[in-house]
């Protein structure tokens, strides 16, 4: 069982009104050294296969198909780590 | 100009009906080695400071303030780097 750590993040061109909005929100908490916010999604992912690469493979192939919109939006596998699996 | 990467996950014990939902679609898409599914938020941050020990003092507060809910969230930050200033 191998456990993955995944970042999905618009494409910097991509215009990120949240980011924008949590920016602004947090300068009105106190904090006017924030000078820009950009957000996204985080998965952490557990799945059963032979080797790290087949593991990888599957977790890049899951933000490929469903993660990840292609069009504005990149992905990257953070972690990737051997996990014991859990007793049934 | 400082850049942190934060991370923002549900407590292990909370839920997480929408990692249940992403792990049966991304089986029915014909990856049944998907066994578990958690989702969270992702921020990159960009603050002012004089020392990476104060640009990390604004994020941990802004994660407590805002990003994070103290009551089911954890927040991590997993970066911290130097950034140059971009040109106004």
């Amino acid at each position: 069982m191998y456990t993955a750590h995944v970042r999905v993040t618009l494409r910097p061109s991509i215009l990120d009104p949240q980011g924008k909005a949590i920016r602004a929100a947090v300068r009105d908490l106190g904090m006017p050294s924030v000078q820009d916010v950009r957000t996204g999604k985080f998965f952490e992912m557990k799945v059963e296969a032979e080797s790290a690469e087949l593991a990888e493979a599957t977790v890049r192939q899951a933000c490929e198909k469903l993660l990840a919109n292609p069009v504005t939006e990149d992905f990257t596998i953070l972690a990737l780590v051997p996990t014991e699996t859990e007793a049934a």
